[in-house]
């Protein structure tokens, strides 16, 4: 393929998805393929060796016939399970240049704007959610150590965190082995799955993961954490970590981050506040709630790729003090430090994260927030939460349904009365229309149906039809046998 | 910004890019920005809420004077430093139709084309590469439960390896507290830092990763691995880990895999083939020297973002039996677990590597195989070959130059003869010209300079352009003092 033709099809491809983002709305939300429906679609065998390239219409056509079809629409503006992963024309311009730059931000010298935009970014986003200054970068306050890194997933920043707070803890010593020995974290059951995962690639076990308990709003309780802290301590184990959540998975629960950085601080306990989703709500100054306690955390991770409509892969990870994180991952043999590198005045993100080689994923948000401006953020934010409000007042009103968490940002959880099955059967009906994408989960033992309302496209109209298509699948309330 | 605006940005950004990839050669390779330059060139806060958003000419122009000036071009024709990252055309539309797309395939429902594209590449590949087929994901040989996925580099996959040969030797105790207590790993000096790195996050401890002695090649000597493993054996610790290099970081060593594989096997020590970049010249049949021994192997990984044309990232993963890799990452609670699942009727790559949330990767792969076709792919890999070969000629025939490793495939390592001084001093001035740039490493102790041709643009003519600069470069051999 050479210029002229990239041009070519290049031209037709941004067409193509302009059509496809205006036209999303017309497929049905999840895909209706059966497993090996789409591999059987496709050749088995790449083509020889001698066979003359394939022509972008023949890939086009595939990607028409097969691919499309094959897909689960994201953003799709019925699409309200799992998290958002809303995306925007800006973001995806933003991706499309660092592919076409090709170049490795893996250290500052293998492409210097790479990593100085990455961390412009990071301060920027300090500033536009209102974040603690002690997670600046460029901070001037010289004892600050601080500052941020876009990681891929918040799944990474989890396990990054960890291994700072392991290093931490272990004064220095975490990447030798017995580092990983009696050592205690703590969450909730609500806490995103990546928590145990985490403590399982790090050798600290999954079992050491303490299920701290809840309030009935699903959010940790201080005081059942500090027990559960005095509890290993009293039989010779180490608390080393907290992770609290603001905004669960399940059901958007807001652990009391405030209450939580008190324990945290009198046990010399690391304290990681995961806000993958809710935390971008603190791009409008009403809902800075969600920032509530940072000003305590050791580190914090938040997704633009949620709800920013920035492109997947763009998770924020900040610490308030860069040294355990560099010394837990630094590849760099000691001789090889530099001061200037140690003092912040050159970054080599490959230090800050668990891969080495790295895309230049500043680009798209630098973009977005350029190109889609700060407002428009704002609004879609603010009108996925009022719309929730409006879904809750409907929920509310409907004798069929039971609200089984509050509403704290754009996420709706309920059941059927009549129980699990009703529940269950209401959303695997709804999904199979095709017109709906919602997601079961299970709280307090029994079933949820979530509603996330999250996509970039969807309007106070998806809304409405959400409720009345809902409205219309769930079953009578079952008069009692006497 | 609508689909207009982007359809008019998007066009302009193709034929940006197509100017930029034809014209990189005119930039300095490496960036001549200081420290803080790009970061200072741009505004220290973000745009106001209320202000309107900048237009696409406004980030153009940034995009020109501040981003261009500040990378470092891997693309370049006379970029022979590090490794190859090479991209293609193809590659790039992949990228942007996967940005166009914004679903993500954490699991196969949540875009059944996502995964089953993804699975369908690793198996294309195998036949490409000429891997064993152990490593077919979907073998009709019902014993194997090999399978293939792509992470986004070959740390990852070093660090998944480990933890699934932890997984393996620990009897799926992998995830429980002091499942890392000694256990020892083995690799030569030569080996990437990211196996030392694997090995701190995982709490094995760097320290217990023993750098087996290497023959003058640099490559791994069996009957040393086989002693080291007896030194461990016989204080108690366990070992469970070899890696292997096929195409060392620093000089593209190649270790005997199938001497290794026989220690390995008679041991029962997991067997990991790192050939990031070296596995790639398998697409040539006469290279295939290469998989030499893979058949033993319990897991493969390389790169087509380092020497296929694909975009930075897409690092291939195979493992030969998937069940220890899923049981050390699964998330899933056991009741979760499907036979389907289990089986690898529908594949879940959440349980695949260290993220939960994945890229539609897998279309930037099938674009490039299908638009610019397996030949053309073959014919870089063989001129790169050739030309290293013809470079070795030249700095063998010049008296101020001793050759330091064998050239195995598109990388030569020499060292000036007047000494460390003189080489670093090269190296140095070489890259100040902006004309090429070098990387320069240690080899037994001293000063080498590293010249890799692998950028896609580079041709005959830019190698003698490179060798040219050399030896103008290279200060003349000094005389011995009488």
């Amino acid at each position: 393929m050479n210029a002229e033709e990239f041009r070519a099809a290049g031209h037709e491809l941004i067409d193509w998805i302009a059509h496809y983002v205006e036209g999303v709305e017309h497929y049905p939300v999840l895909s209706p393929m059966q497993p090996g429906e789409v591999r059987a679609a496709l050749p088995a065998s790449p083509p020889d060796a001698d066979a003359m390239p394939d022509s972008w219409a023949d890939v086009m056509a595939d990607v028409n016939t097969v691919i499309v079809p094959g897909l689960t629409h994201w953003q799709h503006p019925m699409f309200a399970a799992y998290f958002p992963a809303n995306t925007s024309y800006a973001s995806i311009l933003g991706e499309l240049m660092s592919a076409g730059f090709g170049v490795n931000g893996m250290l500052w010298a293998t492409s210097p704007a790479a990593t100085e935009l990455e961390t412009l970014m990071m301060d920027w986003m300090v500033e536009l959610l209102g974040l603690p200054d002690r997670f600046v970068s460029s901070s001037a306050i010289a004892t600050s150590l601080g500052g941020g890194v876009i990681q891929g997933t918040a799944s990474e920043g989890a396990l990054c965190a960890m291994l700072a707070a392991r290093e931490r803890i272990t004064h220095g010593t975490s990447n030798q082995v017995g580092a990983t020995g009696n050592l205690t974290a703590y969450s909730t059951a609500q806490t995103h799955s990546s928590l145990e995962k985490a403590a399982g690639i790090a050798g600290i076990g999954r079992d050491m993961i303490r299920k701290v308990d809840c309030d009935e709003a699903f959010a940790m309780r201080p005081d059942a954490l500090a027990a559960a802290i005095a509890r290993d301590r009293a039989v010779g184990l180490t608390p080393f970590f907290v992770c609290a959540n603001v905004g669960s998975t399940s059901s958007m629960a807001i652990d009391p981050v405030p209450e939580i950085a008190t324990v945290c601080q009198r046990e010399n306990v690391w304290l990681h506040v995961d806000a993958a989703m809710a935390g971008m709500a603190a791009l409008c100054p009403e809902f800075r709630f969600v920032n509530a306690g940072l000003e305590h955390a050791d580190s914090y991770s938040t997704n633009p790729h949620k709800w920013m409509g920035v492109q997947f892969d763009c998770s924020l990870f900040w610490v308030a003090n860069r040294q355990s994180l560099l010394n837990a991952l630094s590849i760099l043999p000691e001789y090889l430090k530099t001061a200037a590198g140690d003092a912040g005045a050159v970054i080599d993100y490959r230090d800050w994260g668990i891969p080495l080689g790295r895309r230049f994923r500043a680009l798209k948000l630098w973009m977005t927030i350029r190109l889609e401006g700060v407002a428009s953020v704002q609004n879609m934010v603010r009108n996925h939460v009022l719309w929730a409000a409006e879904v809750l007042e409907v929920f509310a009103a409907d004798e069929r349904f039971e609200i089984v968490a509050p509403v704290n940002l754009n996420l709706v959880c309920v059941r059927h009365v009549n129980g699990d099955m009703a529940t269950d059967s209401l959303i695997t009906t709804a999904n199979a229309t095709g017109k709906i994408l919602l997601t079961r989960t299970v709280l307090d033992g029994r079933s949820v149906l979530r509603l996330s309302i999250g996509t970039r496209a969807t309007t106070a109209a998806h809304v409405h039809a959400m409720m009345a298509l809902i409205s219309d699948l769930a079953e009578p309330v079952r008069q009692p046998v006497i």
